[in-house]
């Protein structure tokens, strides 16, 4: 048995031997987060365990096609009067995105910590953490296995929602051939695959909308068409009634056009703070660009914030740019 | 051996017996026709056997990624003077789906049918036709086994983008755990699976951003926000310059938006022909509303054309939502 099978084992084991648990994931939670929460919600019911599923804050309702949403809580709208020997982490790099949650430690609590971050710190007395997993839920699907639960559509239906939104649909470098192995056999319990990405990843605020239809007007070509750029300003979102979140995913309309090499996004949720977001196809590596602005990132998707009026932040990332691209802002 | 297998050693069969093959899809090539053409060309190759592969017209340039896409003859740019004894044809239901390609046949040809549309009329001397195959690439995957191929890269590419393209990017409910697997084994050759989706889902033209940008303007919610509706007008097209084919998809935002329960669009490429179509979530079936106004389709897509002025158009569409939804138009 090799050392990845082992902590499979252990954390199997973790859920046989206790009786009582508390199950976490992270502050902010998403598709993964939610799934591999309720996931491990669902296992502990199969052995007979009890539980509380909690959550820092509240969990994004789109997730509520999920099997055991409604047993989700909410720590910030009703408080917990227990503390828990047994605790379940699932995706939590480390303690600290767990929010308030900690709280519901007992001290010396045995502290089960599933993970597929790289920078995970290994908080737990049992810690399986995988960084070559797509997902956190890709994990949970070997500890179910381990455990002898028996899959159904239910437990199918978490897993395969961690799988697809931890790779943006199947699409990021993290779909591995195993990736596919697992949502194959997960479509064998009866998942549809539709009505999962509709709910994660296809639906948008009528918020979204209204932004992306002022972003939009703003849309321009430059540098002999090979960056496209949209703007979205303080007062767009004031007016329009937007938050941050409502401005998600602009950049990709710049990027996904045909012959555009750089897709860029100026979103100024917070007058005077613009963040910049940068999407290459494959001849312009993005993340020098950022690292030159004070961001980071990868080679085709970085950014970073600049503070200042937006139309000087602007023309400082043009600079950048014309440089990068070997022509000058045109337009 | 059943008979699904004996008509995939037939195939194997076919491809192994002749020398010199005619190799075509359909007219209008997507993804599964082009990436199913191209891999049974590099099938060919790999059993040191000539061909020509050929279509109608041409084929989108953003297949430009896909082995072998300059051996792709445009019949309409460059006659040919051969006919063929042996026709390979791919993702055709009947003849008539490929064009003038036909007149390349010599009487009498061998000819091998290789499809999965459930109206395949069987006109190949030999059929490998199998209706519950979510792509032809599917298909081809089982006869590259049985021929003794031996898979690359370059052939795997061919067949995932058959994959993709025809699942909707594994979202349609013909996404199987066949599929799935078939994914599985073939991202183990190589293939990028961001890389193809961005060129076959993703890409966009700046005319359909364009669409887009007037389209939202007309973006509106009604029957208490159950139902949302988008416009592109004759006089849009023209002062835009866009086609037809740049407003497709715009439906999809409007049923995407929370809350929303049909999505409508209405498009006028043509002045005074309105192609009406509409996407549903879960309580409305569209298709018994596009029977009523003359069209067809799905519960979930379903769409119909109507000849008329435009708001004339969608008067008479929205009395017949009206009652689908059991609220009257409100804006």
């Amino acid at each position: 048995m090799n050392p990845n099978q082992m902590a499979v084992q252990e954390a199997a084991r973790f859920m046989q031997e206790h009786d009582r648990f508390l199950v976490l994931s992270h502050v902010s939670p998403d598709g993964d987060a939610t799934g591999s929460a309720l996931g491990v919600v669902l296992m502990l019911e199969q052995l007979g365990k009890e539980y509380v599923v909690v959550n820092e804050g509240e969990t994004p309702i789109k997730f509520n096609f999920l099997p055991r949403f409604d047993r989700l809580y909410n720590l910030r709208k009703q408080p917990l009067n227990e503390t828990f020997g047994a605790v379940i982490a699932v995706d939590c790099a480390d303690e600290s995105r767990m929010g308030d949650v900690r709280s519901l430690f007992a001290s010396g609590a045995a502290l089960l910590n599933i993970d597929h971050h790289p920078t995970n710190d290994h908080f737990g007395t049992v810690n399986l953490v995988r960084p070559d997993a797509a997902a956190t839920a890709e994990i949970l699907f070997d500890v179910a296995e381990a455990a002898g639960v028996s899959f159904n559509e239910e437990l199918a239906l978490c897993i395969y929602t961690g799988l697809l939104t931890d790779t943006g649909g199947f699409r990021y470098s993290n779909t591995s051939p195993r990736v596919m192995e697992i949502a194959a056999r997960l479509l064998g319990y009866g998942v549809k695959p539709g009505d999962v990405a509709e709910r994660c990843l296809e639906e948008i605020t009528f918020a979204h909308v209204k932004v992306l239809r002022r972003a939009l007007q703003t849309l321009q070509l430059s540098h002999q068409n090979l960056i496209a750029s949209i703007t979205v300003s303080a007062a767009d979102f004031a007016e329009v009634g937007a938050e941050r979140e409502d401005a998600g995913g602009l950049v990709n309309y710049c990027r996904n056009i045909e012959g555009v090499e750089v897709g860029v996004s100026f979103v100024e949720a917070e007058p005077g703070v613009v963040k910049v977001s940068m999407r290459a196809r494959d001849r312009v590596d993005v993340a020098v660009i950022a690292k030159q602005l004070g961001g980071g990132g990868h080679a085709k998707a970085a950014g970073c914030t600049i503070k200042g009026p937006l139309s000087e932040v602007q023309q400082k990332v043009w600079t950048v740019l014309d440089d990068a691209v070997g022509v000058k802002f045109d337009e």
